[in-house]
């Protein structure tokens, strides 16, 4: 795909290149009220300056839903449906155009650019959107198997519904927050000795404290309770995605987890990145994601040759004294699932889906060292330290540590299409006092 | 406990009784804008309008928060705190008292009254709050152990974590529906030779359609995130109560569950009853739950002698041509854990929780036939057939049963603290046809 053109000047390993156009909730220091913006290059466009000043006259389908812009999250943007997130995207994109069609609204409107045109240094980013339910699906094939192979051998490392149906589970959307937020060590129950019987938890600061590379999506427009949505039809439902860090306490999880799946393993913290790709902008990155060997049920059939997106992630680590060092490389066409069997799959049953849903891929993961998407596949569950650049070594993640993902398909000339950072550091745990306190 | 006397007319056995006062969302065929209520006897009294016609003006300290009732849900209601409910609750138990002390209130004024009181016959009732997020948990000892007796017999019943922490897990919480909705059979993948391997699914409407009798718990205040609520801290975070029905696909849970829980089995479908029961109308009924036979880790400790709450329920299945059949009686006191423990051990992590946020007890049940609160259980997963009144047999819910729930507390002499029904119908599935076009 070939850079287009902007006026607005846009380094070439910028994520946010005129194919992109991502949006996003921001304030500044000038306006602390957060509201919708674009990010472009090294700017971001508030888009309720940008409305308020006129910004969108020349996009008249839009004139009678310009208050979606006033407002402190992305809801009612994304409530409009995928057609006119097409529409006012493609309409940005010319604004911003070199030699655009409406060179007036914006390029030679200085009054405009000064109230609606900010850097991305004067900008803080919110949660984009209000999320009703979170789902955390399964459908990094390789995580599955990677994992199962470490506790139950590489025969049974996947369970027999593994190809059959998308396996998630429903995740908590309060603990879901921006990228930036520090969040603090949990304590909870954990088993020290695995071998001693009976098993007796001991309540700590937890050990092994890990990360979860993933994708999430907003769901646009909701779907009524009892109609199912079809895998033919479930695009239509996709407002646009994020990348994920669904922070996991493995030794939580191993005791808790039976039979009712990971609960206070997950709870505590899911980060998000601030700026939504929206679905129209990864279309032209889709490709083949993994090969199921099974004949699927009817409802979860897809054309599989473009149903995965090949966007290019990374996940780096950042110590307090060491700087950063990327853990792994990897791609989202790690999946057996597309997003729109996982829609469908949500709501076989009738369930219904809501504006500002967020569902997560699950974790991705290649097949080989340097492509996993957690520290536990890094490390076969704690045996093998990761090596950092600094020299310093980790099992899990540390107190003072950061962790970093990146991410973002298309060519480093002007064209990529990413989504900034994802990004969270981990805080110590609360003093013993606390709790007798 | 000796029953309160009313002006307003009480029949003996009403769960509205003057030690009630229940909170719930209403509308009238004359006014169709949902808005707070409370219910007495056979009536409700419509808070906003009683607000605005003066009602609370002998209630100083709530002079400043009246625009909470002039919603659509009860959450800015709740979010006032325990002690604003208490101070509510007992006011309009002075309003509603015979010999109260502010007659001019509503009892002699008779304009109020026609505005403000209406016949329970003449209202709709809603969801009482915007849900945040919804947990369920599997605190009902009885439930558990029945359950993993039949599928793993009495000796590995319960898991080696149940007593040591209240499992749980996130549920759906778009689709908790009030009572009253009906809700179609879902289609999903279940297996229909459980002996036959590989495994295959087969894509059909489920047939294993079951119920879940529970209690529910609204969260009043939210706790901020990574700042843990402690058990003796808990009750400040208690709105009221309802009754639930947590409908479960058992042929879909088998194949799911495994290894991240429920999903598809729960997500079509949760029904709460419409009234919120206060946290203090059920103090009065505070009992001894569930002995657990193990050492608590400290932050679950807690005095058990008055941990749980006896309130009587009763499960009844209503056919068709058939009439209806109860199904099972037993208390809530059949719980290992406290809602204090529960609060707690969701939030040890940092988990924050929200005003309007639910938590679900887990199946109640008891020990013995008729006391069961899932279908599963009473028929001994699908073997023995529950006998209807009208001749007819059950190994799960037919499309057209209606399942009520029915529960309260204290003495049917004008002094019961009760929910109401929690009923729903379950209609046919979807036609085959519906996957086709």
């Amino acid at each position: 795909m070939s850079a287009l053109k902007s006026w607005v000047s846009i380094p070439p390993r910028s994520h946010f290149s005129l194919a992109n156009i991502p949006f996003g909730i921001i304030s500044t220091n000038s306006n602390s009220t957060p509201r919708p913006a674009v990010a472009i290059g090294d700017h971001a466009l508030d888009l309720l300056a940008f409305s308020n000043g006129g910004g969108f006259s020349k996009l008249p389908q839009l004139a009678s839903h310009l208050q979606v812009f006033n407002s402190s999250t992305l809801n009612k943007f994304a409530a409009l449906g995928r057609a006119t997130h097409r529409d006012v995207r493609q309409y940005l994109q010319s604004v911003f155009a070199a030699d655009g069609p409406h060179p007036e609204v914006l390029e030679k409107n200085d009054e405009l650019k000064g109230k609606a045109l900010v850097s991305l240094t004067d900008v803080q980013t919110h949660l984009p959107l209000s999320i009703g339910d979170y789902t955390d699906f399964f459908a990094g094939r390789n995580h599955a198997f990677n994992v199962g192979t470490l506790f139950r051998g590489p025969q049974n490392a996947l369970n027999p519904n593994y190809n059959h149906l998308p396996v998630a589970y429903h995740g908590r959307a309060s603990s879901v927050v921006a990228s930036g937020t520090p969040l603090h060590r949990p304590w909870g129950q954990v088993i020290l000795d695995p071998a001693a019987e009976p098993k007796v938890p001991t309540f700590r600061p937890i050990r092994r404290l890990d990360i979860e590379l993933e994708l999430g999506l907003f769901i646009s427009r909701p779907n009524e309770l009892g109609k199912p949505v079809k895998t033919r039809e479930a695009a239509d439902f996709i407002f646009g995605y994020v990348l994920m860090n669904d922070w996991s306490a493995r030794d939580v999880q191993t005791w808790e987890y039976v039979p009712l799946g990971p609960f206070n393993a997950k709870n505590f913290g899911t980060t998000i990145s601030p700026w939504v790709v929206l679905a129209d902008a990864l279309e032209p990155f889709r490709t083949k994601g993994l090969d199921n060997p099974v004949e699927l049920r009817s409802y979860l059939k897809q054309d599989q040759s473009d149903a995965a997106l090949d966007i290019n992630l990374e996940v780096s680590l950042k110590t307090p004294q060491g700087g950063a060092t990327t853990l792994s490389r990897t791609s989202s066409k790690n999946l057996l699932w597309s997003w729109e069997q996982m829609i469908a799959h949500h709501t076989v049953t009738g369930c219904n889906l809501r504006t500002g849903d967020l569902l997560g891929s699950g974790t991705i993961s290649g097949t080989e060292s340097g492509t996993y998407g957690s520290i536990l596949e890094q490390t076969q569950a704690g045996k093998h330290p990761v090596k950092l650049n600094s020299g310093e070594e980790r099992m899990f993640v540390q107190d003072g540590d950061t962790i970093i993902i990146t991410g973002a398909a298309g060519q480093v000339d002007g064209g990529l299409v990413g989504f900034g950072e994802c990004s969270g550091q981990i805080l110590p745990a609360l003093d013993e006092d606390f709790w007798s306190t």
